[in-house]
């Protein structure tokens, strides 16, 4: 492929980045009650004022990552936004819990009072993503002891005891490891262990190796099929949540395999990262017929019982994006590219809106919107940036190495 | 309308009806553990071997109101079928609860252990709608004390303290009314009631009352929509939550409230049951493009959350079948048996499968088949055979009363 074709795809990656970090500025800041709205409609309306905790912790920590890594984010609006963001989280997220010391809501109302709590980590994982990457860029050290106090907390739930997440103990429920869970980890490794040192990190770097042996259990059948949930022994598990595939977690499973593995110089986890988790859900989950990554799939065929299985969501895209671009850059095979571009053409000309900016997150299998709106209770300012960030910085690396 | 046209349709759900319990009898027994198996293929294999509690109560409940009120269905094979999910469910789907001396499991494995509990009082209600008419066919009074016993609990969570249920409270989770509480009462007050007199039918009478009350709540803006939640004082909530409507539901309270203003002789109420709950939902969640009953819709106008709001399901239209017919056949106005007829056209043609028998549950808006099992977590043998069930012995007292 040809260089001005790769910085076709740098520039169209930096101008939709523009336009989305413009759209989530002009209208999810709540200058009222501080934080973030996202229910936010197609041009760009609030029709919700609930404000969800993954939401408000992942947007907090896009910003400061913008900040902090690229300079034409390194503005004085960007770091206020996500302070007030990461104000409102402090104050109001974390609530009251009889099993832990620490728990996060889910939702919160417009004026931070909690609304729902789930019996899960994830609240709790983004809380630490956003406090640890903000104070990366305040400086505030009781701020990073806190994610790390957090931290600790997730990987004893995980690790050691999750009762503190206050599911009851029923006999039928066997312990079922979930790829969602050792991925957050890692990807709070990542966070927690970029550019430092001492103890603490090699504390963590054990956690990280442990999510990555989680992950590769995954890998089953033979090195076939990527599984969403095993047991504990990294068994298949019997009936339809043991045959689940979602080929968009399995993909951005491959781009955290990929980076841990060249951060690490372990290059048979490089190519399990690309041969498995980025071509089998490829594979399995490009719709032939209409184009497009589907939501599930079941690895015996048998239709998945979630409703939304054949619809096209935004996230597996951008997913699919990175991890593609990602394998290509290290591996410049000239298929990996191709994957992208295959990817990209569906993505940009379904997803992208050149009305109102921003992204729709939800199509039917044929292609065509069905929720129209840019911001709801899991979509916020997170996927779509992080793709158009991470694509434009491999594709800067790309083009620099070409040109030096 | 002609005489000829109600006996053909009569025809169609007695024949349909028989087509459905074959399917069911023939696919749906596990004659190893008892109990039923609810996840079943289109073409009637298994493919997840996990007991739903609401299907089993359900399946219970059917078998028997089948057994004891229509002739052809008074078998043996029929009652042992009942008494083998009866046995099921009262050997399982209770388990221990700290906050309730009961509480019924959502799922179970295939031998009995509970995998999952909900926070909500469903699970029991179908527990008391089978053990109720269970008792009634086999005449085991202390079942039916049991089924009583439960209903009070039941009562007592929604009237008195729902803590028991075993929810965290939370500062900003303000009670909420969701109108599936009170219809899911009436309908067990309604069961406990049938036939009986006594100081405790007098106590049940009171709740039924109630309920109405809580269900006619939801009748906002002046008397022109039907709102699924709405706040403990009947007025509307903010948000996505407050401006939620689901046609199905409406329609099928629709048939509860004439089906009490029937039995009360309370016109109004007939009169409302007819004119907002059956009329509203159809003129709003009709799609006038591809026909068929939209799943959830924003009173706003603004586009639902939930993924799935755009779908065609099976069981919102069940319940229009009986809604309209009832209603017609009471107020004998041709435009309701209009709506039926159209809503019968859409049903028939696009749920009912005439190659392997039983209904699709899921359509996409265009109305294609997208999930294309029989039976899944949350459909089991309900909806569709009431829905025959109750439209057959509908069009029999119509035409009964026509020909005398």
């Amino acid at each position: 492929m040809s260089v001005e074709k790769l910085q076709r795809y740098r520039e169209q990656m930096r101008t939709e980045l523009d336009k989305v970090v413009d759209f989530w500025q002009k209208y999810s800041h709540d200058t009222q009650y501080g934080g973030f709205f996202t229910c936010i409609g197609k041009d760009g309306k609030i029709y919700d004022e609930l404000k969800y905790v993954w939401l408000q912790g992942r947007q907090v920590w896009m910003y400061c990552r913008l900040y902090r890594t690229m300079e034409r984010f390194n503005k004085p609006e960007i770091l206020e936004a996500a302070k007030s963001g990461g104000a409102f989280l402090r104050r109001f997220a974390r609530i009251p819990n009889s099993g832990s010391p620490w728990k996060c809501a889910f939702c919160l109302t417009r004026d931070g009072k909690a609304l729902k709590v789930q019996r899960t980590i994830f609240s709790e994982c983004f809380y630490v993503m956003a406090m640890d990457e903000l104070a990366r860029v305040t400086g505030d050290k009781d701020m990073q002891a806190e994610a790390a106090q957090m931290m600790d907390q997730l990987v004893h739930w995980v690790r050691v005891d999750p009762s503190g997440l206050g599911k009851p103990q029923l006999s039928g429920d066997t312990p079922v490891c979930s790829m969602a869970v050792p991925m957050m980890l890692l990807c709070l490794v990542q966070q927690l262990t970029e550019a430092r040192s001492g103890e603490e990190v090699d504390k963590y770097r054990e956690v990280g190796g442990w999510c990555v042996k989680q992950i590769l259990q995954h890998l089953q059948r033979g090195g076939t099929a990527i599984l969403e949930s095993v047991s504990s022994e990294g068994k298949e598990l019997p009936g339809c949540a043991g045959r689940l595939q979602n080929p968009g977690h399995a993909l951005e499973a491959g781009w955290f395999l990929l980076q841990y593995g060249l951060e690490n110089g372990d290059q048979e986890l490089q190519r399990t990262a690309v041969d498995k988790f980025m071509e089998i859900p490829f594979l399995t989950g490009w719709d032939k017929e209409h184009g497009g990554l589907l939501y599930f799939l079941d690895v015996d065929g048998y239709c998945p019982t979630q409703l939304e299985w054949s619809m096209k969501l935004w996230w597996p895209h951008c997913e699919a994006l990175i991890a593609y671009l990602m394998a290509y850059s290290h591996t410049k095979e000239p298929a990996l590219l191709e994957r992208f571009s295959q990817v990209y053409d569906y993505t940009f000309s379904h997803f992208s809106d050149a009305e109102n900016g921003e992204w729709f997150g939800y199509l039917t299998q044929q292609g065509k919107v069905t929720l129209d709106f840019k911001g709801g209770p899991f979509k916020g300012f997170f996927h779509v940036p992080r793709c158009l960030y991470m694509c434009e910085k491999i594709l800067d690396s790309i083009l620099n190495k070409q040109e030096s």
